[in-house]
């Protein structure tokens, strides 16, 4: 049944383009911007439009910022020694959320994924190499996820500085903390016995 | 931890104030906006603001409009005599979609709540009594939520009504197709004694 309103139904054909809102959702979000003040959905607006204007890939380490270099990169607080590899822009903020990393980050936008037609030149990899080159790192911490993209990514990295004999590591993947090794798969049990620890 | 953007913090903000959005769902929302066209963005915004700028209510009936009367109202080939009460607009289209009624809607707007301070004035109740005054309606629909204010509220309308010899009608309450008498609530399955139908 199509609604009264071709406005709303627009809306609701908006909303369900978003990541994980069916048309359940979509009708709900729909209904709710209904009821509110027109300014409040002026604001919700405007912030789609801005967020879409204005942010921007740091110079630096291609991570989000709203200007030319992202409040990571210019905080000379940090230390310049280590130097996190991620995926994604978001996985910045995961890591921060943890307060235990204080170095600098480098952000690929992908994984190597040759099925995908993306390889190293599709990724932010010379940027990499150039930080790299410059001698202020002394280690990469490799943060990506244990696929097989992860994987192939990471050993690409590794391969790719090994002449400039910087440390590389990987960030651990095993049992998450709180888990019960009765409920794991057998790909992670196999990772946590091998990547094991001397106590 | 705050992100690296403050324009990505407010979208981040807007996309949590709706319903059923956390802050997870928010961020994962607002960085798949980051990934969107610019013009898929404008679009989105423009839907927001053309529904809450052009969508009305339905003079005739309160639902939603794009112009004065809705599609259902202005539609002649449905019955006027049978009169379906609703209690909000989305209502309508929930009853729409079974294809099983073919008369006409009045939406409330609520439902009467002295807890709330809603009392009848509160709601679209004078313009439901105007309708059924006029004669052509021959018969009320209760389509309410079988709650406290539901069960007042169809009250109220079949008191209002009783001098006019109208037949008043409510939708059943009783276990849904499919259901489990073993999993049903205890008020459901005495609503369903009460309510039971000759075979």
């Amino acid at each position: 049944m199509k609604n009264t309103s071709t406005y709303l139904e627009t809306l609701i054909r908006e909303f369900s383009k978003l990541p994980g809102v069916g048309p359940k959702s979509a009708s709900r979000l729909a209904y709710h911007v209904l009821t509110l003040p027109v300014e409040d959905v002026e604001v919700f607006a405007e912030s789609l439009l801005d967020a879409k204007r204005h942010i921007r890939n740091c110079m630096v380490c291609g991570g989000i910022a709203d200007q030319e270099i992202c409040p990571i990169c210019s905080d000379a607080s940090r230390d310049n020694g280590s130097l996190c590899i991620v995926k994604e822009a978001k996985d910045v903020i995961t890591i921060e959320a943890t307060g235990e990393f204080h170095g600098r980050y480098h952000v690929l936008h992908g994984l190597i994924s040759p099925l995908d037609g993306i390889g190293p030149g599709e990724l932010n990899m010379d940027a990499l190499e150039g930080r790299c080159r410059d001698g202020s790192v002394h280690e990469l911490i490799i943060a990506l996820n244990p696929t097989v993209e992860g994987d192939a990514t990471a050993l690409y990295i590794a391969r790719m500085v090994s002449p400039m004999g910087l440390l590389v590591t990987r960030i651990a993947h095993g049992l998450p903390v709180g888990a019960d090794l009765e409920f794991a798969d057998r790909a992670t049990i196999a990772r946590s016995l091998e990547c094991r620890v001397k106590l």
